[in-house]
């Protein structure tokens, strides 16, 4: 099959790499459409080390089901973290940290920046029929989002920032904006701006930023400023949710986080079943997010253009 | 009056201070017994500006209170942060994080190192009879412990670890013992082990730490190395409650903050009322934490043997 191969920091093209067989309780996956993310880049910077295929953003075709003929012709999103089912976190439900887990395309798991791929079968959703996939292949990292209202309770209200109006960002503020609280977006640009103010979500510069204070504020820029950003402006007793990973050490005043009593809330991926609801009522709809869509044959221009400031979602089609 | 008087990181004994006269709804406070704490140290080496006469923890007794004279007489203690009563935090309840605040021996107002000092009525609580002097002292840093419980639940079964195992780690831990959780306190040395023994509270080295995972993890040391620590040992979706000030930015590996989906609490001053009631009834006995008691004329001695390694509460008796 054709698909994408990551070795040694170095993306190519490959033409002839063989298609896995599924186990009893693994399904056969044709990959529909599967999307770039931020971690896909950092993973060909060197962030990771992972050797294999990346992708872990996709909507699919189940082919082949040894233990479940029932699944074949379905279409299907999967969850990205296989866990082990046995250690103490698997024990207390918490399977996304797993102590033993592997990641789709990231971790010890090939996968979907190819024309097919394995999945375990309790890792799949069913895709509901009024969903396309343009809208389905963003289901992980929308549910990345919505972990956000797993995790804390944000009220009408509540004054709500979120920094970087990128990939996450938007995806963020699309589902805090369902509580109803009083939600800007911190822009630098006009599109991730036009963009916003579409959806009828208010946005501010850095500037406006000035001495404002927040309730709640969202992380999503993955750089180090953003975190300084968001210290800057919680209010006391306010908290800062971290929705984006950074390279290496960041430095930070804990004092201003002690004597403010801040809250600093870690976050990454999220439930997939109130995502996929999202998307079928049609109350967040993720395809004005897509910049462009491309053959898997072109997936290095693909990944050249992904990584470009100010790009949105970047698809590959198989 | 005589009191210690700290300017420009230096501190000296001074015998001619003018004793201030108590507005309308302030109340003059003869001084029984004061603690000598980190912070305060902190002033002296620089960390935080301060002119006038530091001191936050103390009891002491009423000797004019021109607005109401009933607390003339009256034993008492005094919550430090002084608010405005009109900012946005304050009409919040907030009134520990007014915009304004001054704060008794730390900003703006002048401490307890002193035979007296100006307090406003409404920052006063009084001491029980039944609480000696030695032991009301403590209830400023006994709220600050406390503050933790106001802040999260904790239940029994959950895995609790103290980092720091000094003046402030012992009062949380005495606190902590409280809710029924699993609690142990990380010590170096014998005298806070037996202490902590004591109690019925176990202790682990640094080394028995190994790869042992927590629910929740306090630092309450003041070191970055306390706060890497926290990190190393808390367990995906756990929680660190950061206790203790430092000096400057600490780096810290924030990726896994967000894959591990911890999170950091800051927690600095606690409520009084609880704290009083636990004195009360003797459930928590900080006499023990009692190294040395000096006349306020010795304070610089009582200030040096402070800042010395291993050294529990200094109190200093004008």
């Amino acid at each position: 099959m054709h698909c994408l191969w990551l070795e040694k920091q170095t993306l190519e093209f490959r033409k002839d790499e063989p298609v896995v067989k599924p186990g009893d309780r693994e399904a056969l996956v044709k990959v529909l459409l599967a999307g770039i993310c931020s971690t896909d880049l950092e993973l060909v910077r060197g962030y990771y080390p992972f050797t294999g295929i990346p992708g872990h953003e996709f909507v699919g075709e189940v082919v082949d089901s040894p233990g479940d003929s029932t699944w074949v012709g379905k279409r299907v999103v999967g969850e990205i973290n296989i866990n082990c089912g046995e250690c103490q976190l698997c024990q207390k439900g918490m399977i996304r940290h797993c102590e033993n887990r592997k990641a789709v395309g990231i971790h010890d798991w090939n996968g979907a920046f190819a024309q097919y791929l394995v999945m375990p079968m309790r890792n799949l959703h069913m895709v509901p029929d009024q969903v396309p996939d343009e809208a389905a292949v963003f289901t992980e990292p929308l549910a990345a989002a919505y972990e956000i209202l797993e995790q804390t309770s944000i009220e009408p209200g509540d004054r709500v920032i979120v920094i970087g109006a990128g990939r996450l960002g938007q995806l963020v503020a699309s589902v805090l904006k369902l509580t109803g609280c009083q939600l800007q977006v911190v822009v630098r640009h006009q599109k991730p701006r036009a963009m916003l103010e579409n959806l009828g979500i208010q946005t501010l510069t850095p500037d406006e930023l000035d001495n404002l204070k927040f309730d709640i504020v969202v992380e999503a820029t993955g750089s180090a400023d953003g975190l300084s950003l968001a210290c800057q402006h919680v209010r006391p007793r306010g908290r800062i949710i971290l929705k984006s990973t950074y390279k290496g050490n960041v430095k930070v005043n804990f004092s201003k986080i002690v004597v403010d009593e801040v809250s600093l809330i870690g976050s990454r991926c999220g439930p997939f079943v109130p995502a996929l609801e999202l998307l079928s009522t049609g109350t967040v709809d993720p395809k004005v997010l897509i910049e462009a869509t491309f053959p898997l044959e072109r997936g290095l221009e693909a990944f050249e253009l992904a990584g470009k400031p100010g790009v949105f979602k970047i698809l590959l089609k198989p």
